[in-house]
C-alpha cells in the first residue's frame, strides 16, 4: 500500500518593500486553492513567506527590522490563512520572521495540520552572510545580523502518515541537516529559499552555477538518506535585487521529479510515496549497518577547520 | 601564486580473474608513461587495481581468497611500480587488498611521494554489500566478508604541496567521508572504486542511475568542503561482470572538469589549483563562522535510525 502525500510546492514571485502582508496573504490564499483544485493536501511555501527579504537592507537600528517580524502566529494579518488552510483541510508549512516574546528573533518555519494547529516549529541553524555593513560586497546579506542562529536544532515530527523535517534556504547546503533528520527517519524534508542570483562576493559566478549547487545538494540530501525533499523559492526581482527560482522536488533516489520554470507565484503538485523511502533506507544507506561513527568524531569536535592528522606512513 | 597539482586519473578497463599482477603491473606502468608525458607529477588509479574485483565471488573458506590480497607493500610484484614511479618522480596513489602480517584484511590505498616512499595509508571505512552467501541477489558483493572496517580513520596529510586525503569507492557516497577531511582542510581528495553497473538487488535501478550517484555524490562532496575529488574507475566487464567507469575529476565549485567517455585503460589529466578551493573555504563554506555543532550531535550518537525528537509545538 503506498503511502501518498500529494504535496504541493507553492512557489512565491516577488514581494516588494512597498506590498502589505494582506496582498501577500490573499496570493498565499489563491495558491492554496489552486493546490486544492490540484488534489494536494499539504502546501509548502518559502522561507520569510509573508514580506520581502529584508536582511538585504542594512539598518544601522536593527530594532528598524522588528516591522518584518511576527509577534504572534497565527497573528491578526495571517489568520486568515489558517483559516483557509482549516476549511480546505490543507496541511502546511511556511516561513516567516519570529520576534519571540522574549525579543528574540529568529527566521522560522512550522508545520501546521490539516486542523489549523502548528504541530512543529523549525528556526534557522545555518544563518548565511554578515553581522555588519560590509561595502566589499555587491549586495548586503545581514541575516547574521537580523537572526540568531536556532536554538530547536532539527527535529522529525510525525505528520501526515509519515515522518516530516523542516530546513531553511542555506540549511540545504549542509550534509549535516539531512543527516541529522536522516537518523530520525525523515521521508520528507520541505524547505524554503530566498536565493540571491548572484554572489555577492564574486562576479564569475552565475545564476547558472547558483541553481546548480542549490540542485546539488538538495540532490544529494535527498540520495544520501533516502528521503523526499521539497524545495521552494521565492523568486523573481525584489525592489531591484533577484532571486531565482528553481522550486523542485527531489525524489529519495535523488532524482527531480518535478520543478518550476518561472518566477512567479505557482504551484508544483506532485504525489509523493512516502514508501519511495523504504528502499534506499533498507539497502545502501541502511545505517545501523554501515555507518562507522567512531570514525565521524571531528564533525561534533571541530567547527571550524584544524590541523591535518596524517601521519607519515609507520610514524 | 597558483599551486598546481597536475593530476592524472588513471582509469583501468577490466582485470580478468585470469589475468597476473604482472600484467597488470605492466598496464599501470603504461599509464604512467602517458600521465608523464601528458605533464601530470602525481598519477591515481583505482580501488583493487591490482586484480579482478574478488568480492563478487564467494569461498565458503574465506582464506581462499587470501590469493588476491598483498602481504606486503611494496612486494616483489609491485616493486616495478615503485621503482618506475621513483625514475620518473612520479606521486602516486592506488587501491589494493592488504592482508598484514597479523592476519587482518583491509580494503586499503596509499599514498607515496615522488621518492617512492609510502607516506600514507587508508583503510577503507564504509564497506557495502555482506557476509554471508545471498541467494536473493542477482550478484554477490561479499565486502563485508572479506575484509574489516578501516581503524585509520580519514586523516589528511600534506602532500605535493596540498592537503590531501583519500576515500575508497563507496566512501563517496557518506558526507562524512568528505566532511571529517574537509575539517582538516583538505584541498584534494583521491578515491578508486569498483561498482557495478547493476544493482544486485533491485532490477529498476539502470546503469545511468548509478553513474547519476555516482556523480551526484563526488560532486556534492566536492562542493560542500570546496576540494577537488579525483574519482577513479575500474570499468568494463570483469568475468561478465560489468562495473561503470565514470573516471572523473570534481573541481572545489562542484563542476566536472573532465571525465572519461571509455571503459578501458586511459589517463584524464588535469592541472588542478588547489589555491581554486580558497574562495568556498572563506566564503559559504567558512566552517567556523557557520558550522552549529551543537546541533549535529546525533551524527555521532546514533549509528542506525531512531526515534524522532519533533514534538508538538508548545510541549
Amino acid at each position: 500500500m503506498p503511502r501518498i502525500v500529494t504535496v504541493a510546492a507553492a512557489q512565491l514571485g516577488p514581494i516588494q518593500k512597498a506590498h502589505s502582508r494582506r496582498q501577500v496573504i490573499d496570493r498565499m490564499i489563491a495558491l492554496m486553492e489552486q493546490a486544492k483544485a490540484q488534489g494536494a493536501t499539504f502546501i509548502v511555501y518559502p522561507e520569510l513567506a509573508l514580506t520581502t527579504f529584508f536582511p538585504r537592507w542594512y539598518s544601522e537600528d536593527r530594532a528598524e527590522a522588528d516591522q518584518w517580524f511576527e509577534h504572534s502566529m497565527p497573528g491578526p494579518e495571517t489568520q486568515p490563512l489558517f483559516d483557509k488552510a482549516k476549511a480546505l483541510g490543507m496541511a502546511m508549512s511556511f516561513g516567516y520572521a519570529e520576534l519571540t516574546p522574549e525579543g528574540r528573533h529568529f527566521n522560522s518555519s512550522i508545520l501546521v495540520d490539516r486542523g489549523g494547529r502548528i504541530v512543529g516549529k523549525y528556526r534557522k541553524i545555518h544563518l548565511p552572510g554578515h553581522v555588519e555593513f560590509d561595502p566589499e560586497r555587491a549586495h548586503q546579506h545581514l541575516e547574521k545580523r537580523y537572526f540568531e542562529p536556532g536554538d530547536l536544532g532539527f527535529p522529525v515530527w510525525e505528520f501526515e502518515g509519515g515522518l516530516m523535517g523542516m530546513a531553511i534556504c542555506n540549511d540545504r547546503r549542509w550534509p549535516e541537516t539531512y543527516r541529522v533528520m536522516g537518523l530520525q527517519g525523515v521521508e520528507m524534508v520541505v524547505l524554503g529559499y530566498n536565493t540571491p542570483s548572484a554572489n555577492s562576493q564574486s562576479k564569475n559566478e552565475t545564476a547558472a552555477d547558483r541553481l546548480f549547487h542549490h540542485r546539488l545538494s538538495v540532490q544529494a540530501g535527498a540520495y544520501q538518506n533516502s528521503t523526499w525533499v521539497v524545495a521552494v523559492a521565492k523568486a523573481g526581482t525584489e525592489d531591484g535585487h533577484h532571486l531565482f527560482g528553481g522550486t523542485l522536488i527531489a525524489a529519495p533516489d535523488g532524482k527531480i521529479v518535478g520543478e518550476v520554470q518561472h518566477e512567479e507565484d505557482g504551484v508544483l503538485v506532485h504525489p509523493c510515496d512516502l514508501d519511495d523511502t523504504r528502499f534506499g533506507k533498507a539497502t545502501i544507506f541502511d545505517f545501523i549497518r554501515h555507518r562507522r561513527v567512531e570514525h565521524y568524531g571531528l564533525i561534533t569536535e571541530r567547527t571550524g577547520v584544524g590541523a591535518p592528522l596524517g601521519k607519515p606512513e609507520g610514524a
